[in-house]
């Protein structure tokens, strides 16, 4: 017991968080020591708000502090399109490009056999039964471009291909700014394959 | 306005700690999110208590829950021996070695004409004030190896050198696992210059 007990306690909560070691967690912890008093009860309530408040949109299973979430609410959105993404960042980086108007369905996960993880266990079953709702036209398939996401994508396509609806893939290809040099195999043959005519 | 504002403020809060981030605050974020709420709820006590528990102990000036604190009202430790530290984290490093069982003083900083630091800022009249107690007998100066760090012990050297009382300070030298090759002159010189008879 070096340190005096409320500050090892809050050493000890730094260090719950990832990337945060014991030598962070210490640095950290004086700093706080430091702040004024106002932003530490800000952190403070900050912490215990975003824990209770947040839920899950029951509809497209996005964290929002109000249900159904602000982008189902959005009536200026296309309900035509519903992008499919695995995390509710994923959400957060479409909005930000800001060309995406249509709504979301946050699976909260892959499939992934070798974890155990198969379609129940993500919010698969509620995205079958949310495409009951005729106005849905498109359901792009934005899942990350790993083994996981790509089983998903498939897994998702498989499944509702059968009702006619249409199933788009976002494209794989080199990112821009990329360097076909140092692009890998897998990507420079999914950007040949993925060719477009000009 | 991407996020619900509960997380978003959150986001704030963590962005505010040093060496995290925009992209790291998100990621701590969403972290807390899937928390187990007790976890969360001792994080954001831990805060609060941390900062408003802790004061400075107004002899040493180590941070401390109890006024003086537990090393000054340690009976056990030696009083005629009065380290010199800048910080109170140097206090605890002292601490983890487990060999020193003296005293302590934190200064909270060291002098800096740079940066308009004088010995008027940091805890130096305290210890001078400290001094008058006559059963102190050995004053070492473990301030950093730096510019600061030495000036600040030069200087706390010479005020304090008239009364007679023993002064020393840290050795430097190379560090223990350390390799010839890559040491820096300044350091091989310290080395060389405290060299000592086997």
């Amino acid at each position: 017991m070096y340190y005096p007990e409320p500050i090892s306690k809050l050493i000890d909560s730094f260090t719950k968080l990832p990337g945060i070691g014991p030598k962070t967690a210490v640095r950290l912890a004086f700093f706080v020591l430091n702040m004024k008093e106002d932003d530490v009860l800000d952190f403070a309530k900050a912490l215990v708000s975003a824990k209770r408040e947040l839920t899950h949109c029951t509809n497209c299973g996005h964290i929002t502090d109000q249900d159904p979430c602000s982008i189902c609410q959005d009536t200026q959105r296309d309900e035509a399109l519903v992008c499919v993404v695995q995390d509710p960042k994923d959400v957060i980086a479409m909005e930000k490009m800001k060309e995406f108007n249509g709504r979301y369905h946050v699976l909260h996960g892959a499939i992934s056999p070798m974890d155990g993880i198969g379609p129940e266990d993500i919010n698969v079953p509620s995205l079958i039964n949310r495409l009951k709702d005729e106005s849905i036209k498109e359901l792009i398939l934005a899942t990350n471009p790993n083994i996981e996401g790509e089983a998903t994508a498939m897994y998702i396509s498989r499944l509702v291909k059968p009702s006619g609806l249409k199933i788009t893939r976002i494209a794989h290809g080199l990112p821009m700014g990329g360097d076909l040099e140092y692009a890998d195999e897998v990507t420079l043959s999914k950007a040949l394959e993925g060719r477009r005519e000009l």
